[in-house]
């Protein structure tokens, strides 16, 4: 009954535009989260909090909430500085499978919560089970104990990390409340901080592969992200990069796996991803203190890569979980789709690209699918490309060919080309 | 499923600013009330609509979505015009009471589907559940019937009528969302609707004993519910009148009823009821076409109450609902609050003279609240009204005596004396 009381004059509050307390936010998402507190309530409020917005208190205070309805992970016992990256997701994008064993084996600790794919864009934990054998399923003691041996595990979000955002990211999901910068914000950094890391490097994307279409959105994610890393004593960069292609080449699971070996093996096919890997994997350095200087980071990844060292903390890792490194699935059919003139590649419809991935079953449309493994897409031209008619634009890969013959068209109509010739995207626009 | 898709792009589309449409909101409103749309969809819609507001033909499509959710009466077998009064709640508004019988007895139908009271305002059947053995529980067939042959009945809001309404406003009452006008102005004219009338005359109350504090406000809700009557080919027209003081001079149920009976026999001793119970009357008349001009609309009014005729229609009223007029009861105990000083009143607080009915019994602070009938207060002066030291200000009536004495103080605090000379407020602002 208390509750309830509590619960309407915060809605209206929020509703007219005041700022909310933190302990209203607090009781709030307390109740909300033992259940007390009836969805309509916390629907309500996620619609006043939408239009209304939060400011950088309240948004703290949202995310310290949401963090403190769970377990917050503390690795003290571990001497070295632990550090994470967050990407805000896109299409090809498997750095943290290359970052992480570099950063690794430059002696941080590197403990990933990581997520699964859902809609256009990828998970971690997919990729990482593409992999026969490999367990992500650690118990967070497990896990704790792979981190403090081996400076990294890999980990999906367990039912007591973060729980309030579980249920609140369910509700907001059928209730128009998931654009929100201070929701988006909040939900994303209570997982993170519940890592119980030092520093944090965030890729925030944007372009028609991500989440956020333009710079200016994806500027303001990134400085709603820093801000609260800031106010939670974590240092924290941002890189502000572009999704308006897929990262490198692959996009699937298995394929995806491949390419980043062939960069730990210091492989050079798929070049933006490499170097995007790197940029991050030397901002880790910098603000874990295992650097002193951009350079010097980038240098010092650089040659974990081409010494072989960053091979063996991913072989190593594999180990950890259980995966067969040597057993990942190949694909058993490919399909072909070629440029039927000359010309330069102008645009991607990225996001689409990752829907025919769904399609093909690399991905998921909804939590409950079950993905394909060796299903994917290899891009083999980039924007600013020179084809000519007969080139390999695209190849579907997978299990099914049924599948990839029923998405060839649809992939086909992704891609633009121009009789002019067209300038490459910057891979990174800006640093924070 | 479907439901579930739909609702979602629903709410974003209102979120967002966007106009929803008639069929949008019909099949919103259709699934709430079946269950197969959740609350929390229904709370999120609802706050966007508070906070992006509504256009008139969206307004109108809810109302008429509220509407078609329950039964609507047919009146089409009387072959006079239906017509009612609806005012939006205050401190000893009974004029229900006496205009009622007035129109019928000149010869127009008046079905009555009334309210409860709830917080500060009361409400007309409680009022009329003071006369003993009165039944307010008609059927909807035994309403029709009386209403056939009686040309007037009173019946409360049934759960054939308008059920969308019902479970909306329980809703609205816990997320914040009571205060929005196109909310509002649907759940008033839905249940109006309902009553199968051709006209409708609105009571729109401003003034400290009002829901809307400020003129500005009520005439805005006026111009609202107007605008949805004529939407439905209904004649309306408003009064916004003064809630700066009670109306009269009783509030409570069975005082109020003596009041009216006082009236109803020719009496004067409560001039702004009967002024405004002859003024709305006069206006239904018009409306319903048993006169030509307000004038003389006005004198059949006055004449009803001096013939007797409209008297003899409240008797018959008691007769077709079984109450027993001359076993009216009167309170055991009264308690008088004289003023200590001279001079002339210059405000009341009429919200919290409610709210002290409340706490005698006279009213509810929640809906399952138990009344007593003859609680109440009698004003004996109104705004501007010259008082002397001793001059009793207030009368508290009731069974309870100990109650009477706990509010005596928080009584006396609700009004304010002047020095100098006060002008009394007009008791009707404006025409619309």
């Amino acid at each position: 009954m208390v509750a309830t009381i509590i619960a309407s004059e915060v809605i209206k509050k929020k509703r007219d535009g005041g700022r909310l307390s933190p302990v209203e936010i607090t009781e709030f998402i307390k109740a909300y989260t033992e259940g007390t507190l009836p969805d309509y309530q916390m629907s309500a409020l996620l619609m006043a909090i939408f239009l209304r917005g939060m400011d950088e208190p309240e948004t703290l205070a949202l995310t310290s909430a949401m963090l403190h309805s769970g377990t917050v992970l503390d690795f003290k016992e571990i001497p070295v500085a632990k550090v994470d990256k967050h990407s805000t997701g896109g299409v090809g994008d498997k750095t943290s499978l290359i970052l992480g064993p570099i950063v690794a084996s430059c002696g941080l600790a590197v403990p990933m919560i990581s997520g699964r794919g859902l809609g256009h864009t990828g998970g971690t934990l997919d990729k990482l089970e593409s992999i026969p054998g490999f367990n992500v399923n650690l118990s967070l003691s497990e896990f704790k104990s792979a981190v403090k041996k081996h400076h990294i595990a890999f980990i999906g979000q367990t039912k007591e990390i973060c729980p309030a955002d579980k249920k609140i990211y369910a509700l907001r999901d059928v209730t128009g409340t998931v654009e929100s910068l201070p929701l988006i914000c909040a939900s994303i950094m209570s997982k993170k901080l519940a890592e119980g890391i030092d520093a944090l490097v965030l890729d925030v994307k944007f372009g028609t592969g991500a989440f956020m279409k333009n710079k200016s959105d994806a500027e303001k994610l990134a400085l709603g992200l820093c801000s609260i890393a800031r106010g939670y004593g974590k240092k924290v960069s941002a890189l502000l990069t572009n999704m308006d292609q897929p990262l490198g080449n692959a996009s699937g699971n298995s394929l995806e796996i491949e390419e980043c070996l062939e960069i730990l093996k210091g492989g050079a096919s798929a070049p933006d991803t490499r170097e995007l890997s790197l940029q991050l994997a030397a901002k880790m350095l910098v603000l874990g203190g295992a650097a002193s200087d951009a350079t010097s980071a980038y240098k010092k990844c650089s040659e974990a890569l081409s010494s072989g060292r960053a091979y063996e903390k991913f072989e190593e890792l594999c180990q950890i979980h259980g995966g067969h490194l040597k057993e990942l699935p190949r694909p058993k059919f490919h399909l072909e789709i070629k440029a039927k003139e000359n010309g330069y590649i102008q645009s991607f419809d990225t996001e689409k690209i990752g829907m025919v991935g769904v399609r093909i079953k690399a991905g998921r449309a909804v939590t409950t699918d079950v993905i394909e493994p060796t299903a994917g897409i290899i891009t083999h031209s980039k924007i600013g490309g020179k084809v000519q008619r007969g080139d390999v634009l695209y190849s579907l890969h997978g299990a099914n060919l049924d599948l990839l013959k029923m998405s060839e068209a649809e992939l086909a109509a992704t891609i633009k080309l121009s009789d002019t010739p067209v300038t490459a995207p910057d891979l990174i626009w800006k640093e924070i």
